[in-house]
């Protein structure tokens, strides 16, 4: 923690694209989870995340951490990425590991004093010009300083189903990016009570999950926290480049800890500082918010494909197969998805329990269980 | 009237099935009506109304009269009937033309003193065998009287959809069959509060369609009531049997009025008689009435074809098309309904609204027409 920052190190950035497709089914599924899902703007939220990067670092500087299984569908979705871009992790081994790795990738390539930060693909960014100078701000921040960089995002509702951070003071200092903020704590999904206080104190940001760091100052946090998941990247971070790589992860992977790099390294550092993302950030962590992004008609439908609704107000329906056509009629407030091989219906105030439908049924209707 | 009936004549039974398909929308279509929808007992409405035939008349005397468009369609429903034993009309002129057209048929096949039944398509019965005592209870009458047999069904509920006939006093005489009614009048769709007295009095039926005449005596009433439509259907007659058909039918039919033949003869005639039907006749005129008829599961849901409902109560799902997954979850009390190239959601509270819909946007979905 006490290198030296090199001002001109170079810097890379991570996008951390595993996840589940259950939250967006029938649309997304196992072998198509969210990152995939091409409902807003024409591409899938992965090519967006990638695009969004033009300007701030070079196409080879990106690195993206998916599953093995989800690698195929990554270099088909970002045909500009080089193949060793792209890293697939054998097992889900939750973000400390994903972290790890990504870190030891940015050293490999880029050096030890390499700033990096960690993206998420699931989420879209209404004004990428301001994300930019966010991540390029913290780039500086993480240059100069052996901190890590949470990126929050200045709360817009009491929402219940993020983590947040407690602000403290500014952070200040000669050359430093200025709006930095130190974090005084983490605070798991509060009730909506508490969430309000939140919202209304000015003094919290919810945890985006986007972080930047240096490597070797992230590395440094590993040895301190999670000594074990740092020899093991290490030993992976051998085969980078190499035809060995595989079995190398393959390998390392199974023994890692489950655990997201919150509760394994953030939670318990104490160089963290924050910057208050403001740029139009949105989880579109389920059918209803997505709806948000849609085309609505004047009765306050949103509209994602064919479909004609009569006399139904305030329904989020998407129609994924060309040719086919839904028609809503009298309904109001329900979440009508249809793909070429399944079709769901439910109202909006149930759209949470699509996790526990999937979880019943299995995602992929050719081998559906039917409970009867 | 006065021709003395033949013991011996043959009888006859014709089936209207004409009809659309909006109210079974997207499963019917203009191009596949209520009749050949094929959800109840896996074949379509047509292929049971002549399977329930079976022992009360032979296939020869079975006539089916629908629209020249839906001929093949037909065809190919009910193999066992040869090309002859379908007539199909060049334009929908309600059920007076349909009912002359047949008795001329059913003249030219059997003879003036021929007796025949009117059934229709789109019904579900309950008790085959209850239904064919009841017609040749009616066939036995119309053949010893100048009479026209109308099939009341005895009401089980304050139906507001159908017509009813107030009944009068027992048709009584040598050799008849027992349980005949004097017909005292029509009466239209009535509101619900009417519709519960004439349930409590006993005294009504509703008017199920479903007729019984001997050729000559539907004639006679014809030239009463209705001498054109006897002329055309006349002229039409003539061509029986010869190529000539179609260009006759279609001569004809341009000039024909459109009404049915409750108004145009039976709620004018004096010589009218019900039976009291009471086989479990079902219309089943809207998904909601369908799904009565579908299995269902503890929850109350009326389900036809592959589909999990979760957390979902009183819905009727059908789902037409192979290897689709439909699922409802945390929805109560609607009308799902998925076929390979249209998927329908409304409450049922607003199945009603069907027709209108299917009027907006055309049954098509290849040429739906969307009003954004």
């Amino acid at each position: 923690m006490q290198a030296k920052p090199k001002t001109k190190a170079p810097f890379y950035a991570v996008i951390l694209a595993g996840g589940r497709g259950e939250r967006f089914w029938p649309v997304g599924r196992a072998s198509r989870p969210k990152q995939f899902v091409d409902l807003f703007g024409g591409k899938p939220l992965i090519a967006h995340a990638v695009d969004r990067l033009r300007g701030l670092v070079p196409p080879e500087r990106v690195l993206v951490v998916t599953s093995r299984d989800l690698v195929p569908a990554t270099r088909a979705a970002l045909p500009a990425l080089a193949a060793d871009q792209i890293l697939g992790e054998p097992q889900a081994r939750d973000t400390a590991a994903a972290c790890a790795l990504a870190t030891a990738w940015v050293a490999w390539k880029g050096g030890p004093e390499a700033t990096m930060c960690i993206l998420t693909a699931d989420h879209l960014i209404a004004d990428a010009a301001a994300f930019r100078r966010t991540l390029r701000a913290a780039a500086a921040m993480v240059a100069r300083r052996p901190a890590m960089g949470l990126i929050g995002i200045r709360p817009t509702y009491p929402a219940t189903g993020y983590g947040y951070v407690e602000l403290g003071g500014p952070v200040t200092g000669a050359g430093l990016p200025k709006g930095f903020r130190k974090v005084r704590r983490f605070v798991e999904k509060p009730n909506l009570g508490t969430a309000a206080t939140y919202v209304r104190s000015g003094r919290f940001a919810w945890n985006s999950g986007m972080f930047a760091w240096r490597a070797s100052t992230f590395r440094a946090a590993l040895a301190e926290f999670r000594p074990a998941l740092l020899k093991a990247t290490d030993r992976i971070a051998a085969h980078f480049g190499r035809r060995s790589l595989a079995r190398a992860l393959e390998r390392e992977y199974a023994g890692l800890e489950r655990i997201s790099v919150d509760y394994a390294v953030m939670e318990r550092a104490r160089n963290l500082v924050a910057a208050r993302g403001d740029f139009g950030w949105d989880d579109v962590g389920t059918w209803v918010s997505a709806g948000a992004h849609f085309p609505h008609d004047a009765e306050g439908n949103a509209v994602h494909g064919l479909a004609e609704a009569m006399a139904a107000h305030g329904n989020t329906i998407v129609n994924a197969e060309a040719g086919h056509l839904v028609a809503v009629l009298g309904a109001d407030d329900l979440v009508v998805v249809h793909t070429a091989d399944a079709t769901l219906v439910c109202p909006k105030s149930c759209a949470d329990g699509l996790k526990a439908l999937v979880k019943q049924i299995g995602d992929d209707p050719a081998k559906a269980v039917f409970v009867r």
